[in-house]
């Protein structure tokens, strides 16, 4: 087990789902409790991973990867940031939040692309993702995600997928929670923005608790 | 077995060894033998992947990637490169002739950068590379190599790694080419340019007319 000093939370979900406004709530409700916070996302987060995001999210039509080097290009980028951002951080004690990780892959590339477990794993195998301590999964139907997205103009190629590869994606996100469960928590992101903070609140003040009296 | 028409030529080898005007005079020969030729090369050969070769070779400091992330950006352009042009143009009966394969994977991340072969070979379970038929391997003593990168000025991010680095590298293709002695020709590159090029003559001849002979 690798062996930390700082949080590492990651932020997940669909697409649509509000996600980036509750990372910043989240990142002042973790520096409120007197935590030290290091923001970052995926893909992405390093000088080497902003260049992979281009290339992944919003590819011209001749850069389009296949679906093997989709999954090797986040794969990198996760690498890179892995190693480069998050482990020094955490090491030195930071709160890492991440827009995004491995459960991610698990999702889009697993549920929705038809990735196996197995395969996913492979790759982790030499990325070395590091589990993290708390996941937040903003929850919301497909069909809704997709009019969220639609509203917002100007897809990219992920959000470009079709209704059924969101409901894929959306019973793999389902099916993860439900098996980790200490770990991974859902949160109701159909309601208004001060409901879903509510919920963020309560998700992360409930975890701090335990993990400081834990800690005691 | 991936089943082919067309014939995969691979000229590989360390760095200043001439390989770029060899492959030129290769594509002619196989022209002049009737023989329709598709060119590429590796990292790139794609859209995605001439990006991602600025990204592993001209790499600004700021964007240098960890060894981890050079394999799967490599494997990353090697599968866009396989599934969208290789394996395509051999379908159709081109003879594809490749700057540099996976061999230069074993060379330079295996036996260069210290990966196993077991881990690079891991990575090759989802691409899929395609065996070549022929590999013509250009070998020049290490310190001759990085005499020939440094009088050309400019050095990339490989090019300028160390001399431990390049002897491990050329140690590598040569136990490659002795294990696949069948497959595989080394070729003295220390010598002008002319008595290379007749090397390269002999060695595709000698090829060509055995692989007619066997389809008579």
């Amino acid at each position: 087990m690798y062996e930390r000093k700082g949080l590492f939370i990651v932020l997940d979900g669909m697409e649509g789902s509000g996600k980036t406004t509750q990372i910043k709530i989240a990142e002042k409700l973790m520096r409120s409790w007197g935590y030290e916070v290091v923001t970052v996302r995926e893909p992405g987060g390093t000088e080497l991973g902003e260049q992979l995001r281009k290339l992944l999210l919003a590819a011209p039509l001749e850069v389009r990867p296949t679906p093997v080097a989709e999954m090797l290009l986040l794969q990198a980028s996760r690498s890179q940031l892995t190693d480069t951002v998050i482990k020094p951080a955490l090491n030195e004690g930071y709160c890492v939040i991440s827009d995004r990780y491995t459960l991610s892959t698990y999702a889009y590339q697993g549920s929705g692309r038809g990735w196996s477990v197995a395969a996913i794993k492979t790759f982790g195998y030499l990325v070395h993702p590091i589990t993290p301590d708390l996941t937040l999964v903003f929850d919301l139907p497909a069909q809704l995600s997709m009019q969220r997205v639609a509203a917002r103009g100007n897809p990219d190629r992920i959000e470009s997928e079709g209704l059924d590869f969101f409901e894929r994606v959306r019973r793999g996100y389902h099916d993860y929670a439900a098996q980790q469960s200490s770990r991974v928590k859902l949160i109701d992101a159909s309601k208004d923005a001060s409901a879903v903070s509510k919920a963020v609140y309560r998700a992360l003040h409930g975890f701090i608790r335990k993990y400081e009296s834990a800690l005691e």
